[in-house]
């Protein structure tokens, strides 16, 4: 507390990441990162942009990224708006398209940075909980509001909405926006990309820091018809010119491009995460239907918290989170076949 | 204009920042960018970090990048703020400290970027005219306000305040938060980095961008006491985890250590600019006196928008405002003396 401070940062309640530690022979399975470093074809073209060319500022309107997004998708480069990681996208749609007078909507079991970014832009907000299979019902969302914002999968649950649902939701909520949140939607969700020509309220965003294994790299993305791009792009260039670094650039451009990298690696973590939810349940585990590259577990007979630091002192994380109705869940993130045997290997002990 | 857009947004004036365009053959002295690339020592810490490790989130705290600003300074790591560049940590100093009851103070003439922040979070501000020369005069900033923010040296004026002025204002006004913007302090201005530990009121916000030839890289940093750090810590973890990518800790924390490349790159700077000063006088040209690494300078017989028009055509680029008072000053950024010499025979074909 400081009388230097603007007032606002008093009432905000920071988002907390996962650790970072340096901690050799960890098993790192608490951020939700790729277990597979980035494609080739992006470390090439990082280091062919590591020059003398740094001196100058990195091009403000990410043109041929914004493109080739775009290209993907059968849209239009003014369709795209890239970002500093999908979490500065978010902030900048918090703030540009989801403060209305009525109420933001959003799961009560969700990521936890939806509530930090309405403190912080001063948005009022409601959380709909998740019943008791900890599945969204998009029938509570039909109700007087501002706007909605629905990861697809849902965090920390891993559980996908399907299409028709989402769709439903749009046809329904005509003068609202409808933020689809789609971090972890390559690993078997089913993405609304393809609603964007036909719902000029929906915004879906999307980040190459898990399926294109670059969360180091810091690229989101979000698409949309142009209003609502418009939106993002007057906020961004009323906070920081230049949000993407000239590496950043060019590493998410040539991982983007390389589609055969991304389908290989993306079965790989839902061939692991298939493998290690059956061998979870075995344990005894419930284990929550992911369609993401993580997992939302808790064992009946131990406490999370306990079962946390159990594997911490094995060098295994995992994250746990201390909210109401998922305290004792840990959220596994896909590592390696290897990795997650290591991770079995440690729970077969400390649970028997 | 859409109604799904947040009321603010209809209300933002974007800032437009200098032109990047692709031309080959092209002489850039419109963005205040270094005419040389980096450290090399740069180059190579990024290339070390071009690796699968660009799988796994960045340190989200940047703790070794601010353990060595903040050595080279005799501070605290904890006295230490880095963001993606000085204006993302602009946009969070607007936002966490400088939004108060009474009005924001800062010059007519300065970085365009102020009266944009101060649209995107609600800040009431007034502009306080320079002088007839251009000067900013502390006296007038001896008034009733919420807080202070100038840049040192100014920019376009490239004109610096002495130190011991900058401290006495910090004196006269010790319950407002007093930021000073030096992303051009290394060509010449005094910093005030060493009253930081006299002056709780006081931040100090300085870039990479510049001296260190890194503006493709995105990396400012804020200097002040813990309270001041710690609103801007509130806010960046409000907004984004992990605003600097592996890739930009890695080459900005070898940038700054460094020194030897720091010191003989800002000379040959602050060099080339005395030299192209004395041609510009030569020509005719008006040039206000500059401690930064770009000189603002006008012609008694051509309008302002015409020269810099012809300069184009020629495929040299400057910087020109259309504000008044300003219309007819160009902003060059110093070149190499190559670079200048370019510009000198091509405003003496113009003017001939």
């Amino acid at each position: 507390m400081s009388r230097f401070w603007s007032p606002i940062v008093h009432s905000l309640t920071p988002y907390v990441a996962g650790e970072q530690p340096v901690i050799s022979g960890l098993v790192k399975l608490n951020t939700n990162e790729s277990p597979y470093g980035p494609s080739p074809l992006a470390l090439e073209a990082i280091s062919q942009a590591t020059a003398d060319t740094l001196r100058l500022y990195p091009d403000p309107t990410a043109r041929d990224l914004r493109a080739a997004i775009a290209e993907s998708f059968g849209l239009d480069a003014n369709e795209v708006f890239v970002g500093n990681g999908s979490d500065e996208v978010l902030a900048h749609t918090f703030q540009g398209l989801l403060n209305h007078d009525g109420p933001l909507l959003f799961p009560d079991i969700t990521y936890s940075f939806y509530p930090t970014y309405c403190r912080l832009y001063g948005i009022a907000f409601q959380q709909i909980p998740v019943d008791g299979e900890m599945r969204v019902r998009l029938d509570d969302y039909r109700r007087p509001c501002g706007a909605i914002i629905l990861p697809n999968p849902n965090a920390p649950t891993g559980i996908g909405l399907p299409l028709a649902e989402v769709e439903s939701l749009l046809r329904d909520r005509p003068d609202q926006v409808v933020v689809i949140d789609e971090a972890y939607v390559d690993f078997g969700g089913e993405s609304a990309v393809p609603l964007v020509r036909h719902y000029p309220n929906l915004l879906v965003i999307q980040t190459l820091s898990k399926s294109r294994g670059l969360a180091g790299l810091r690229v989101g993305f979000a698409v949309g018809q142009r209003p609502l791009i418009e939106a993002l792009e007057r906020v961004k260039d009323s906070f920081n010119s230049y949000p993407l670094d000239r590496l950043a650039l060019a590493g998410a451009l040539a991982a983007w491009k390389d589609r055969e990298w991304f389908e290989r690696h993306r079965e790989l973590i839902v061939a692991s995460r298939q493998r290690l939810a059956a061998a979870l349940r075995e344990l005894g585990f419930e284990v929550l239907p992911s369609s993401a590259n993580f997992l939302f577990a808790r064992h009946p007979g131990k406490v999370g918290a306990v079962l946390a630091g159990e594997l911490r002192s094995r060098k295994i994380l995992v994250r746990r989170f201390s909210a109401a109705r998922i305290e004792d869940f840990l959220r596994i993130s896909i590592g390696t076949d290897e990795e997650c045997d290591r991770l079995l290997a440690a729970l077969g002990e400390i649970l028997q």
